[in-house]
């Protein structure tokens, strides 16, 4: 039984968190918090593991303190830098415990598999493009999600040497998407849609397509869970809930 | 069994339509005629009908000199305008006899039947856009089919009275594809495709989505046969094999 | 501006509609009842049109009582038979005042329009198998508007006199799923699905595929309204939401 | 530049490969041998790997022999069994000299991913099942290699201690396919189609989908140079691409 805490317990993914922990036979809920409460009762809690879904402003001060009351942290909340992540990979390896800390900016398994095998399998194909899928209410275009994976796309194949997509095309480059990196990312926004996104990949004679869909913000609960589980046995600080899965 | 005669023989259209022709149990092929050949073989062949894969300079005249030898044509290739259309139109119904003559874009089935549900289907959806996907040596993008079905869509909506497709982005507007009248085209271009068209479109929690693929230029030949079978008793002009299917 | 009663209104697609006729522009809910509501609130309301989301055994006495009122009336609920429509078409004959009645088993535009153009495209395919995709929550298989697919493109493909499906497998016919009259239907259940159909049609050197996918219940609204406003044009008897979709 | 030597080299696997070494730059096509010809020519021809494309009744002495030859060796015919693998792992520790030999059921670059994928993703999901699609002269149904990635899932659930897929279905289990091992297997035959797999993954709220395309028997030859490639500094016996390939 790990007793769990959860931070930002109040917001939309804290009460997520709240139930699922409830929910889940090998978990205890034993502190929820939000803005205005005092840490100690964190502290106190006797806690093992504390999720945190509060605010960029708060995150970082959190995260220290979970640190020194020798609790493990599981982080969703976003607005992490690289100087925010090296000060809490430092205080971990001074605290000495073997505290183990996971900051990830996607908890949906299939979205992080999707953006892990398309960017192992990015090296062995002649061509790869990025479609993202999602209603249209979404401003930004393509999504920071779709970008992070052709980011990881095009830097595979940079490390392995692998030349850009072939391209013959000169003209019609004004449909919505982006060139990222010489990776295509082209956005599609439709009525019905939640969050998809699917990574093409090609060599002559056959196609590999791996896709993920998200139809509901529940699914990201799977995987808060599994970082519960996992982070207390990763001691330092891990970035990405892939390193924390087994898929070597 | 219908007398058919074959124009642009040896082109590679023209082989795999002769080929298509003699395998046919139906079907007779009784001339097969490529440039440097005499009309009158074709006359004196007693064709019913000629399948003309020619080139653009001859073409119109190879359709006038059919309808004046009494033989239906199927005409594959491109390069006809709102005139020459139209002065064939006018020719037949000066002929009288009830000869029928189909002027087809397309002759993959699947890709009529995609563009013809597509353009039935788009008024009832909030959303609609359209990828096309090829191979990375084509040089336009997106594909000549593609814009043709945006356009056919947009006119659908337009003439039904629906609203352009919901889009809060407001940037990221630089990947492969084009606006055709307000609906989307996203170009994709992979090693291993050949040309694939998918439309979707979507309501609130539910999505249509059609897509039709060509693997192989022999997917023409069944459009071809059912142009043939089919123009014998459709007197008058028809453009667009759909005109010939029972689609009603 | 329709004027619009809800018979059933307390269930749960009841609810919907009520909701739906609401937020429309063109339409005014006159009447919402449900079991223990007199008929006579209905009558007196004004209602041009009449939407039935009830139970079997009072479905068929609602539509006569709704005719005898001189009210149009668009029909969700199931248990209908031939026996039952003919009844209904008989009254509506004898009226005489031109009222219309649609009796729809599916109001999802997406599956409604898979399914039509799923049986216009059979005839033209030498290949055609049906996939259905569920929630594993599901206890029948295959889903009942994958069977009626299935019988559509059946009755289609004999009729045009299309021999069946080539298959030359013998053995390892043990998966979920059915032969429905020589058409293979596939059923997946899963994790994270709804409702969904894909129908693949195949010939040499393509593909046609056609699929809809239903992530919700309101997803069934657009439908309804659409015969809403449609019933009222269309005299005498409709069975299935397409006969007042333009599709021609 | 390596030199290749190709056993089998007239049959239609093994021409292909002569075709591709040849047009790869990095790669020397030294010998080229088949049924009837003496095993010295390979030997002398300097070739540092050989690839064998043969029968099942003299792969393995092939194999052997390229092991005293000191010829490292990619092997794509059928027809091993767990004793002559055996035997051939034993010979190349007994010869000490780091050689290395790679069998491989599969070299197609996208049907191996999407099994290794499948494999690793398959204990983060409630749901799994598995559709292969073929043509229809196809004669065994389900694929052996979509019955070979279902075990591997099968397999890799067990592993994780993973309960079974959710199924409510109690009949309709008569389509063409298999349970393989407690996971679904549904098979499609398609006139148009070559040889496709797609494994589909669900969580609440979630699906992971994962396919793999293969047009034509082209698509093989990356995967064999790949093996050609990598396997001088695999010593040992490899067994399947997938180990050859940088997938950590």
């Amino acid at each position: 039984m790990i007793k769990v805490a959860v931070l930002g317990a109040r917001g939309r993914m804290g009460q997520n968190v709240c139930a699922a922990v409830e929910a889940a036979p090998d978990l205890e809920l034993v502190a929820a918090v939000d803005a205005g409460d005092d840490f100690s009762t964190v502290a106190r809690s006797g806690a093992q593991v504390a999720v945190d879904f509060t605010v960029p402003s708060v995150t970082e001060d959190n995260v220290h303190k979970l640190i020194d009351a020798g609790i493990h942290a599981v982080v969703g909340t976003t607005g992490w830098t690289d100087e925010s992540r090296a000060r809490v990979a430092e205080h971990l390896e001074r605290d000495g415990r073997g505290l183990g800390v996971l900051i990830a900016p996607n908890f949906g398994l299939s979205a992080v598999l999707a953006m892990t095998f398309a960017k192992k399998a990015a090296r062995y194909f002649e061509s790869v493009e990025v479609i993202e899928l999602h209603h249209p209410d979404k401003v930004d275009a393509p999504s920071g999600t779709a970008r992070h994976t052709a980011h990881a796309i095009a830097q595979a194949r940079a490390e392995a040497g692998v030349a850009a997509s072939p391209d013959a095309t000169t003209e019609g480059h004004e449909a919505r998407g982006m060139d990222v990196e010489g990776v295509k990312v082209h956005a599609v926004r439709l009525r019905g849609l939640v969050a998809h996104e699917e990574v093409l990949l090609g060599n002559v004679g056959e196609q590999l397509t791996i896709r993920q869909d998200s139809f509901d913000r529940v699914s990201f609960m799977p995987g808060v869970l599994l970082g519960v589980r996992e982070v207390v046995s990763r001691p330092g600080l891990s970035v990405g809930l892939e390193n924390l899965m087994d898929l070597g």
